[in-house]
C-alpha cells in the first residue's frame, strides 16, 4: 500500500492525543448550561473541528468508498460521471447542505477504445500502453513503425523537420520523484506537446515513457493538446518496465519495431457538470470560501485517489463546519468540478469545469474571498500556503497554531499553482490557499488503473479532513480580506 | 521495488566483510608456488566461491537481463521459449560447460488471446482479468451472467448440484502473505480445481480473486486442471482491487452481472525442451548433483523473477564452480526445464519438462546424488533444508558454517516440496535439498505482467549465487550418500 510507505514519523492520533488536549481548555462543542456563555473563540472551534476529524467519525472514507463502488470510473462527459453527480447532489441534500444544484456544460468527450501494442521485431512481445486522452484512433488494422528514441523532450524538439517521417517517436525521460509534485510539471510537458512536435517532424505516432514514478506494468494516461482542433497523431504512454525493455533492446544494438492499435473515439455533443453545495454563512453569506475537487476521473481506475479523495476531504470538512453549534460568518461552498481531466478542441483547452464555473459565476467572484483545491492524492497534508497578503499576519499565526500539532508547517510563499479547477477563478483575482499533500507516492498510481479505493489510508484521509476543517473554519468565520490583508484575524466573538 | 522492502537487516556485503575473512586462512584459490601444496579444503573453497559471488563479479544479472530483453515472455511451446533455449545452449558452450544439449518433447501449448471483462450491472466498469492457463475461450460474443460469490473454495464445493446453472461462480478468498510461500499452497487449490467444481454445479464460467498478495490492477494467471481432457468452463483471475469492487457492490446489496470474453486457443502439436549443461566431475563424473530452474514463463510478464532469476542463480553458481582451480569430484548438472508452468490434457498434468527429464534419464537417476531447484523469486536465501539422511551430520554442520555469514540458517526438516521441475526425479528416489528464498514479496508479482527485470535486486541475486555455489561445491566435492548418510562429509583432500 503506497500511502503507508510515506507514513509520518509519529502516528498522528497519538501525537494529537498528547498535544491537542491543550485545545480542550475552550468550552466543549455543544456544551449546555443554564446561563448564557460566550461562544468559543474561533481558534478553539477550529481545534475542536480538527480533533473531531482526527477521531475518525467523519464521512470522508464512507463517501469515497460508496462513490467509487457505485459509479466506478467517471470519465468526463460519461454516464458514470453524470450519475455520480446526481448521487452527490442527493447526498449533499441529505447531509443538510444548502443551494445544492448541478450546473451542466457541453464538452467533447473522449472515449478509450480497444487498444494494444506489441514489439514485433527483433522479438514479439506485448507492451502495456494506454492511449493518451484525446489521442485519435489508429487505422483499424493498427500501424507499425520503427521506434526513434529521444532521451528528453528537448532532444525530440531538436530533431530536424522530416527526420521522423514514417517513424514512431518515443521520449524515454523518467519523471523525478518529489514530495511537492514538482517532478510532474517538469515531465508532463512531453505528454502535452509531444504528439504535436513529433507529428511536425513526420512521425506517424508518439510513445512516451509514462509520466509516473512506479515500476509496474501500468501505463499512466493523461491529456494531450489539440493542435488546430485535433491531436495530430495517435499517442500512447508506455509502462515504465516496457520503456525499459525498448531501451535495453536499443542498447543491445537492435532496431525496435512496434505495432500500435487504438479504436478511441469522440462524442462531440456530450455534457459534463459541476455540483455545488453551500454551508450558508450566518453574517455575510454573500462572501464565499470555495473548496474545490473534481468529480470526473480517468477511465482505467475508479478515480479513488484522483480525485475521489479530494472530494471526500472537502465534503467531510464542510460537513463538520456545518454541524458546529454556530455557522461561520461567511458561506463555505463546495464545488465538485466536472471534466477536469480532459482537454477540449477549442480554447480554453482544459479545466473545463473550472472555466464553466468562473464563467457562470463571474459576477460573484468579487465576493469569493478565498479558494482552495484538494487534488494531490491521499497522503497527509504537510504544508500550508496562504495568499501573499496574509502570509505574515495574525491569520497565518493562528492557523499554524491549530495545524502544527497535526504535522503542518507554514511557508512565506503563496501557492505557485492552487489547482486546475480553481485556476480560472484565481486568474480572475480570487485569492488562493493550498494545503499541500505529500505527493511522494502519488505519481505511482496517478492516471493508472491502480487508482482504486484500496490505495487510501484512512488515517491520512482523516488528517486531511482535520486540516481542511480547521483552516476553512478560521477563514470563513473571520473578516480577513485575503486580497489586501484588511480585517482582524480571527475576530474575537 | 519489492525486493528492497524485504532487505535483510544487515547489508550482506558488509556482514561478510566482517565475518568471511575467517575463511581466508585457507590458501587462496589459484595460488601458485614452486613446491606442490595441498589443495585447499572443500570448506575453504566453498567459502571462497561464496565470497566471489558476493563480490558481484558473476554472470547472473547480465544473464537474466539479456535473456528477458532478447526473448521477453517465453510461454511453453512458443517460438520465444525455443529461441531462448537455443540461445542458452550457445551461451553454455561459450561459458565452457560440457555435454550441452537440448532435449525436446511434445506439449499442448495454450495461447492467450484477446480477453476482456466488464461489470455490466449495476454500473459499467472494465475489470482487470487474466484467463487462467489452459482455460478455453468464451463464445466469440463473450458470455454474461450473474456473479455468485463464495468466501472460500470449500464454500463453493458445498454448493448443491445445479445451484450455479447459468451463473458465474467467484471465489473471493484472499491469499495469506507468508515468508516461506505456504500461503500460496493454501490458496492455489481454488485456481487448480475451481473451474471443474464450478462447472459440476452448472456454472458457465469461473472467477477467482488472484492468488497473490499485492493490491495492484494486475491479475495473476496460472495453470488450472484439465478434467477428462478439457478445462470445462472459461476461467479468469481478477486483480485484487477488482475483486474488492465486486465484493463491495455485493455488500451494498447489489446483484452484480459481468461480461467475459477470451479468445484463448491451443496448439496441439507444439514442442518444448529442456536445456542441459554439465560441469564434469573430476573423479566420479557419473554421480550428478542436479540444479534445476525453468526456462518457460507466463506470457504477460517476461519471466524475470519466475524463473529467469532461478536460471541465473544456478548458472552463475555452476560457472563459479567450473572456474575453480580444480573441478569437484562429482558432476554438477544444470537443467533449464521447459514447460513448467502449463498443465497438459493428459497425465502427468504438470511439470512437463520435469517429467520429460525423469523419463528420458530414468536409468541415470540412481546416480543422481542430490537435486535442488531455484524457483521462488529473487529475494535472498534464508534457510537451508537438506535430505533427512544428512540433516544432523557433518555435511550439514560444514554447510552451515559457510552459509551462516550470509544469513542462512539450517533446519532439521527435509524439504516439504523441492520444486515442480525436480519433483518427478525426487519421486523416483533422488534426495533433494532446498535453499529457501524469502518469498514474502514474491506473490506480489508472481504470474503477473509485473514480472519484469526491474523487480530484481542485484545484491539479493548475488547472495543467492553465493549460497548455491558454496553448497553445491560441498555436495559435489564430497562422497556423501544423501540417500543413506554414508560417506564422510566433506572429505579431506
Amino acid at each position: 500500500m503506497h500511502p503507508t510507505r510515506h507514513a509520518p514519523a509519529l502516528p498522528l492520533r497519538r501525537l494529537c492525543a498528547t498535544l491537542c488536549v491543550l485545545s480542550l481548555s475552550a468550552p466543549a462543542l455543544g456544551a449546555r448550561t443554564a446561563a448564557p456563555v460566550p461562544a468559543p473563540a474561533p481558534e478553539a472551534v477550529a481545534a475542536q473541528l480538527r480533533d473531531a476529524a482526527l477521531a475518525g467519525h467523519d464521512i470522508a472514507y464512507a463517501w469515497v468508498s460508496e462513490l467509487t463502488s457505485r459509479f466506478g470510473p467517471r470519465p468526463a462527459g460519461s454516464v458514470n460521471e453524470r450519475q455520480a453527480a446526481e448521487w452527490a447532489a442527493a447526498r449533499f441534500k441529505e447531509l443538510g447542505f444548502e443551494n445544492v444544484h448541478i450546473e451542466s456544460f457541453p464538452v467533447t468527450a473522449w472515449v478509450r477504445g480497444a487498444e494494444s501494442a506489441q514489439i514485433i521485431s527483433p522479438l514479439t512481445q506485448p507492451l502495456v500502453v494506454a492511449a493518451l486522452g484525446e489521442s485519435p484512433p489508429t487505422p483499424a488494422a493498427g500501424l507499425e513503425g520503427e521506434v526513434v528514441m529521444f532521451a528528453s523532450f528537448d532532444a525530440l524538439k531538436g530533431a530536424p523537420a522530416g527526420s521522423l517521417s514514417g517513424k514512431i517517436a518515443m521520449v524515454a525521460r523518467r519523471m523525478v520523484r518529489t514530495q511537492d509534485g514538482a517532478g510532474y510539471g517538469a515531465a508532463v510537458v512531453a505528454r502535452i506537446d509531444g504528439p504535436g512536435e513529433a507529428a511536425r517532424r513526420g512521425a506517424i505516432a508518439f510513445l512516451l515513457r509514462s509520466v509516473g514514478t512506479d515500476s509496474h506494468r501500468l501505463a499512466h494516461t493523461g491529456t494531450t493538446r489539440y493542435v488546430d482542433g485535433r491531436v495530430p497523431v495517435p499517442a500512447f504512454a508506455l509502462s515504465g518496465p516496457d520503456a525499459d525493455q525498448i531501451e535495453r533492446l536499443a542498447a543491445l544494438g537492435e532496431t525496435v519495431r512496434v505495432r500500435l492499435h487504438s479504436s478511441a473515439s469522440y462524442v462531440q455533443d456530450a455534457h459534463s457538470q459541476n455540483v455545488i453545495a453551500d454551508v450558508r454563512g450566518r453574517e455575510r453569506p454573500q462572501e464565499v470560501v470555495l473548496l474545490g475537487a473534481h468529480l470526473d476521473s480517468w477511465d482505467q481506475g475508479t478515480g479513488a485517489v484522483d480525485d475521489g479523495t479530494g472530494m471526500a476531504i472537502i465534503i467531510a470538512a464542510a460537513k463538520l463546519i456545518r454541524d458546529a453549534p454556530q455557522r461561520p460568518r461567511r458561506t463555505v461552498r463546495v464545488v465538485l468540478f466536472g471534466s477536469e481531466e480532459v482537454a477540449q478542441p477549442v480554447a480554453p483547452y482544459g479545466a473545463f469545469g473550472g472555466h464553466a464555473y468562473a464563467g457562470s459565476h463571474k459576477a460573484e467572484l468579487a465576493t469569493h474571498v478565498l479558494v482552495g483545491e484538494s487534488d494531490s492524492g491521499a497522503d497527509r497534508v504537510y504544508r500550508l500556503e496562504l495568499p501573499q497578503a496574509v502570509v505574515q499576519g495574525e491569520f497565518a499565526k493562528t492557523a499554524l497554531r491549530v495545524l502544527d500539532p497535526i504535522g503542518v508547517f507554514g511557508t512565506l510563499r503563496p501557492p505557485e499553482d492552487a489547482g486546475t479547477d480553481v485556476g480560472p477563478s484565481v486568474e480572475a483575482g480570487v485569492p488562493a490557499f493550498a494545503l499541500n499533500q505529500d505527493a511522494s507516492g502519488y505519481f505511482d498510481i496517478h492516471h493508472t488503473a491502480d487508482d482504486t479505493l484500496d490505495k487510501i489510508d484512512q488515517e491520512q484521509l482523516d488528517q486531511n479532513v482535520a486540516a481542511w476543517a480547521a483552516l476553512v473554519w478560521l477563514a470563513a468565520d473571520s473578516d480577513v480580506d485575503f486580497r489586501t490583508r484588511a480585517g482582524t484575524s480571527p475576530p474575537q466573538p
